[in-house]
């Protein structure tokens, strides 16, 4: 099936829950082989379109209101594996070959500020 | 430090960016042990304060439009080990001991609609 095909057979069916062409879902990309959480952006219609086309992972900006093709300036772009839809259609779960580091910082993984909750007081 | 303690001094600074007190942000839950990402919901301030202190997942319910103490009612509660934030703290990842079942539908996780990207033609 092309990857045309694919979004019209597998993924706009899934995308009928959202208000509009421009609803975000969330987006969460997890390193495919070490299940890392590297990042979380978001996604309307045209950048889940777009990354079931090219297999890269392309987001919706919101601090710049435009597509965001991630890894277009920094090189650190992300090959998508799989995409997984939960259960209700509203969030959706990359898992990603990771080019370099996701996060801007350096960081191979956005999510670098940890709380341990189960510290002995 | 106690759990009301480590809410005031390390989570409170990390949430100056939120608009309001009520500002919505996307809480991902993550099996401590296997990685498998389980499902994304959503929490404000009064959550994430609930969950530091009772190291119990607690959510803000978008649908219910109330706190939502995850497994209160199914026993599938969260216990979170740990809480990483993201860089912008705009969004958090919850390491969490699950017990039973993620997802209302009985599935493990709710991420369980799953394309190939890879798939051959």
């Amino acid at each position: 099936m092309s990857a045309t095909g694919k979004f019209d057979a597998e993924i706009a069916p899934l995308l009928l829950n959202l208000k509009s062409e421009t609803e975000l879902i969330p987006a969460i990309a997890q390193d495919f082989v070490s299940k890392e959480v590297l990042m979380l952006a978001w996604m309307n219609r045209e950048a889940l379109q777009l990354t079931a086309e090219t297999g890269i992972a392309t987001y919706w900006s919101r601090s710049r209101n435009e597509i965001w093709v991630k890894g277009a300036t920094s090189g650190h772009a992300q090959e998508v594996q799989e995409l997984k839809f939960d259960c209700d259609s509203d969030a959706v779960l990359l898992l990603v070959k990771q080019i370099g580091v996701a996060c801007h910082s350096g960081e191979r993984s956005c999510f670098h500020n940890a709380i341990d909750l189960k510290e002995k007081p």
